[in-house]
């Protein structure tokens, strides 16, 4: 089974189930087992286990329960599901997922968005849940242009929380900022995965070249570096967004998940 | 001295102060006093005196400070206030009113946007605090058919919450419907005035016709009755968001606030 999601990631410590605290898995898993009548929670995987405080409008996951319970619930499932779980997660579909579906290792890319408001004059109080109010003016062009460096395949290690073990090599598709509401500026930011902070570590960096902070050639050499450098702070967690994660044609699906697999060994967590 | 200003509405009883509630008033006169350090609060005057959890993002106000103490603080006023300020208020401007300025008489026109997403599966958690889920789709077509009988100088009482004495003729500019995101409709209300509830119980009306719960014609019926009818239901306030006050040539502005009070007598409250 397949279930397209949005949330609303203020409410939630992340995505995955922590004891004693209240995540997206864990609502999720509790809202399923009872559409589905199933004796015990079922468990989802995820293309993107988001951190706390972050958001998803394009979030995906898959489940596999038992086809009897999917077939007798299936009428009434979207409808029930809208009821059952709380505003701040909603499902946008949900239905069969194709053989060989996986929601994390059939995923081609992930995209992210990241929300800078860098005008005090322009800050929408509406939208302080999902922005990031920056105290000076960023130029989306010199971000823009540090940006360029960091396209393709790179070890991202300067970008990303060290795990044991873990590859930090990733391929960056895209990273890109525009100018959206008048004193707004977004970044769109897609990889085939992104390591842990990873979108927050890149735009940290570039908001230090985007107020002039430092040189628009700095990014990649932080990136070279291939170790954290304290002047690229890992930006704040509530104005990042997963907004689209993008899949093979079906018949592609089974064999995309078995060469992810084999290039990212599954990690605890 | 003039204030434009922002607001989620979602935290505050409204704008007008209530002893003991949260208000946007209360909020900002407190902050006020205190950047311009004046023994008492002052009196701002407000261009929409907005509803119990009705948003702003083009409010205007105006408040009478002496020359001394406005001289003073105006330098880093703006910069005061946007720190003392909790962050579901924002100042967008801040700076000398000219002569004969009213926030509330001398505007021409207010306009509020209506924010309706009536697709389950396109509802943006991110977006759920001003925005209403409508169970059942819309037809913006005919909502916009229903709206144009509405346009131009009516006795709009069937609209507005009754009290005494008060006029409730109103000139209606516009009253259009637009789809925004997929699934979101968007209506663009403006008035040279409006009386209490008068949006929301436009908005109530139309959607009702837009679901197809009533004819087309029924809201120009409705409207020349006078009466209020149970069939049109004030929409909820937290979709509503006061979006910009237009004002005249500085050199009309006294002229204006002069017509507009001889039209409607100043009411308490």
């Amino acid at each position: 089974m397949r279930l397209d999601l949005s949330y609303d990631g203020s409410g939630f410590h992340g995505w995955s189930r922590q004891p004693g605290l209240r995540t997206v898995q864990q609502v999720l898993e509790e809202a399923l087992a009872r559409v589905l009548a199933l004796p015990a929670e079922p468990a989802l995987t995820v293309a993107g286990r988001t951190d706390a405080g972050v958001h998803a409008r394009g979030q995906v996951a898959h489940v596999d329960v038992p086809e009897a319970a999917w077939s007798a619930a299936r009428p009434a499932a979207a409808r029930r599901l809208a009821r059952l779980l709380p505003p701040d997660v909603r499902i946008r579909a949900i239905g069969d997922a194709p053989d060989g579906f996986d929601a994390r290792f059939s995923a081609l890319w992930r995209r992210y968005s990241y929300r800078v408001c860098d005008d005090p004059a322009a800050a929408d109080p509406l939208r302080r849940g999902d922005t990031l109010w920056y105290p000076r003016p960023v130029d989306v062009a010199r971000m823009n242009d540090a940006a360029r460096a960091c396209l393709g395949e790179h070890d991202f290690a300067a970008f990303c929380r060290r795990r044991e073990g873990a590859s930090t090599v990733r391929e960056l598709l895209r990273l890109e900022w525009t100018r959206d509401a008048p004193g707004v500026a977004v970044a769109a930011v897609a990889a085939d995965a992104f390591c842990h902070n990873m979108v927050r570590a890149l735009v940290g960096a570039l908001l230090a070249v985007g107020e002039g902070r430092r040189p628009v050639g700095w990014v990649a050499e932080v990136l070279a570096s291939r170790v954290r450098d304290p002047g690229a702070a890992v930006a704040a967690p509530h104005a990042l967004c997963l907004e689209e994660v993008r899949y093979p044609p079906d018949a592609d699906l089974a064999a995309r998940a078995q060469a992810t697999r084999r290039v990212r060994p599954v990690l605890p967590g």
